[in-house]
């Protein structure tokens, strides 16, 4: 233990104690970055996990400090108690605003890929957070294209009335009026995509490479 | 835009696109440490906020990735929702130790500064994570240091009724019988506590130094 404890005070030299806390600039600054939230948003079988997941795969090869939240980390855990009523849906989205603004605090760039149809729940995930850190991303897919994918298999079961509520067929989707940034998964490889959405944050300098 | 695109193509050959996950492994690994959550449990006043603090203060200070989940940036947020019944006890712990996981998932060293009386609560947070993730942290202070030192008046008004339920006076806390980490802040400095906790994720090879 004793020497463990020398290295330790040997670089903390001049640590003041009492009343320390570590804020969000300097958690980011340990990271070399500007935390953002990448709200991805789109019709089910737009692209949005894809996309989403190859951004991150990007970030992580430029070494920056990310993290992705999606239906297979979160709707199972943290809101596994939530059904799929409407209310259920806003309590979803509400929970994952506050989750992601708690990783922004953190110091990292977050990525939610949720569908999240409704513009008034990506207004309050907005308003959560701090000027320029919140950019919507639209991913843009025709629903035809979505359906002919339908890699879930969603849009048979919506079609034949098993499904009830489902977005893009009996339930609404807010098409984003001024996103950030906005891809067309029909037309641009993932690559593109995946490119398009890193280069906005270099060029808005979340990032640097 | 095309600089940009160059740059980034330049320090990401051979990136494979599609379906790409980036684990938990991946995350720590690109932070040099294994993530851990210290999970503080202790009475009102018996300094649990204090000390995490100064552990979080250490970690920065060697530039560990770390984030800490207290009542400051989780009660007014992600649960907002929740009141102070046994119930809402429960889910509030819960929540926490989901957001931890996921925080783990990141890759961080995770701590969460709650009462959490429960040992049964404990149990379900530690249930979650990976064995050897969960690092139970005994702040143990006796109720009369932290009647003593009362930092927000609220043993008074329990004494006095104003506030029931209230943890060591008419409501249970379930003494840690087998924390991987004892600390006493009656006998101890704060400096020798936030030692004594980083000294154990060294020897146990979580960050290195």
């Amino acid at each position: 233990m004793s020497i463990t404890m020398t290295t330790i005070s040997k670089k903390t030299e001049n640590t003041v104690w009492h009343n320390q806390h570590i804020n969000k600039n300097q958690r980011a600054e340990l990271k070399q970055q500007k935390p953002a939230l990448l709200w991805y948003t789109g019709l089910s079988g737009s692209g949005k996990s894809t996309v989403a997941n190859a951004v991150d795969a990007l970030l992580y090869k430029l070494s920056c400090h990310s993290y992705l939240l999606d239906g297979d980390n979160v709707r199972h855990g943290l809101n596994g108690d939530l059904g799929f009523s409407d209310e259920a849906r806003i309590e979803n989205i509400r929970r994952i605003s506050e989750v992601a603004k708690l990783f922004l605090d953190a110091g990292l760039i977050v990525s939610t890929a949720f569908i999240s149809p409704f513009a008034s729940d990506r207004a309050l995930a907005k308003a959560k957070l701090e000027a320029g850190e919140f950019i919507e991303v639209f991913i843009d897919t025709p629903i035809s294209v979505c359906e002919q994918r339908d890699p879930k298999g969603l849009y048979k079961k919506a079609r034949a009335g098993e499904i009830k509520d489902f977005t893009g067929i009996d339930s609404t989707y807010d098409v984003p009026t001024s996103p950030q940034i906005h891809v067309k998964t029909a037309e641009q490889s993932i690559e593109q995509c995946a490119e398009q959405i890193v280069g906005y944050l270099i060029e808005h300098a979340f990032i640097r490479v």
